[in-house]
């Protein structure tokens, strides 16, 4: 079994009330990886410029994440993003985009790559992730991840992307501007039902998550976090650790699904300890475990002891 | 055992952008004995004048909320509020405010009220609270609500009724003004080290609350509800389910207390699906043991089950 995921590989420029780092390893595909890793053996499918010093790819070979597809576009430069948080990280604002070797990305999956059962398509261009899709044999079990700039510039082939996958997970403000209506749970059903789509999962940061699944909807909270030091990347990490659970345990159902949202929540709630990749890079199983237990007893409410 | 009750008795007059109700019965004490009569019996403290009708009156009896400390004032006018709802709801806008009687309200407990266990002072001025706790007998277990206007204007009483309580229910915005942070974490912790409390809740709404106690955060989640008619008394209905049931369990232990949230959880929940207090006065025991469980089993991991 393994996992296979395709999404940017990014230098990040982050700019927070308590500090700053400049062009730090980031990207959805990285994030989710990073995370996904402590589950299941994860293949990243990938593009940087030769810009892309041999220390970030030897942090990510190190973290046992299959390189294979990451392309190196020898005349290229690397995707940059930058990026400022404001009012307690609630706000965030996006200073700069420069795409570069992202632009002309047309994914080739090694043959290594294309048995994996478990996908995920992070956020990126609808056409990348459908083209990473048409490249598996069979029928995995596909999840994706989408934002606002793919609903308004690329509304076809994201529509015609999310009516080919299983599930979908996205944040509050995508879900309304998808949906048409900020009533979260409408957004929800609508999306749901529109695409066929078995799963769907609208993040809502600090406020955990909401999953649509067979007919019903689920709130699952985050943990609560007194330091934020960097978001950045926690959404991936959260689906990094949800599709790793589920590739590990190679089922969907839904209480398999529900722990699996408790793994992703633990992994993305170490995501925000540290600016890039710093905390997540650097955990060990036995504090990620630790946390799930946190979460598992915050949950608890002691029913089975206490009341019959 | 009992539990003790003082806070308003109101006419609401609501707008949302489905439909309007005009001088509906309401008010903090209201809505909490409604829901906390399901779990024990409830002695309810307020004022209303010589306009409030019989059959308001035999509703709430009906109930089997006792109505020994509600006083009558015979030249006096019952309180008055309106407001209106925005924006799927998450916005409320305060039309008018009428106190009348409740402008000089000077509460006198019945003697049979002043030795219960249990004593909820819903939202109302810091004086009266105060007043209220100073003729119960003994030391009981005491939890306030308190809203932004008293943090305004009577600041001093405020603290120093926040001295005196156990517990403090309070939504996040009344936290972020009362601890001047907009961390919810930061603000929790400030609050509940400053006034010494034992137990502090969070409302967040439709993203249900988080409890400060004994050195832990806990964030539990609200249930998800696709048609909200009317939030009006949510979160008093909520503290009216939770100290109904640490009443009746006689117990304010941390497992306790997290039932206690969740059945507070369900009975906001009630209190939304219908105007004023038409869904929770109608509610039956059946349909309050069944959301229970709904909420239960969303929480449930099924760790149990499948993994040990």
């Amino acid at each position: 079994m393994s996992l296979v995921v395709v999404g940017s590989v990014a230098f990040d420029s982050i700019k927070t009330p308590h500090g700053e780092v400049h062009e730090a390893l980031g990207g959805s595909a990285v994030h989710f990886a990073l995370a996904s890793r402590f589950f299941e053996d994860t293949q990243l499918v990938g593009v940087v410029g030769a810009d892309f010093p041999e220390q970030n790819r030897k942090l990510l070979a190190d973290c046992g994440i299959d390189l294979a597809g990451l392309e190196v576009v020898p005349d290229g430069k690397t995707f940059r993003w930058s990026g400022e948080y404001f009012d307690e990280m609630n706000r965030r604002e996006t200073l700069s985009v420069d795409l570069n070797v992202l632009e002309s990305f047309d994914p080739k999956l090694p043959d290594s790559y294309r048995d994996s059962r478990f996908v995920f398509l992070a956020n990126g261009a609808p056409v990348t992730q459908l083209s990473v899709l048409d490249q598996m044999n069979g029928s995995p079990f596909t999840m994706a991840d989408t934002m606002n700039l793919w609903i308004q510039i690329a509304r076809d082939e994201l529509e015609s992307l999310l009516r080919r996958i299983d599930g979908l997970v996205l944040n509050d403000e995508e879900a309304f501007l998808l949906a048409d209506t900020k009533n979260m749970i409408k957004a929800g059903r609508f999306i749901a039902d529109k695409f066929d789509l078995e799963i769907l999962v609208i993040k809502k940061g600090e406020h955990g998550c909401l999953v649509f699944r067979d007919g019903q909807e689920i709130n699952l909270p985050a943990l609560p976090l007194a330091e934020v030091v960097d978001p950045t990347g926690a959404g991936d990490s959260f689906a990094g650790g949800l599709m790793g659970y589920l590739a590990q345990q190679n089922a969907t159902d839904l209480d398999t699904f529900k722990r699996a949202v408790a793994w992703g929540t633990v992994l993305a709630s170490f995501c925000c300890e540290g600016y890039s990749v710093d905390r997540v890079a650097k955990l060990d199983w036995a504090e990620v475990q630790e946390r799930f237990r946190v979460y598992q007893g915050m949950l608890d409410l002691g029913l089975e002891a206490k009341v019959s």
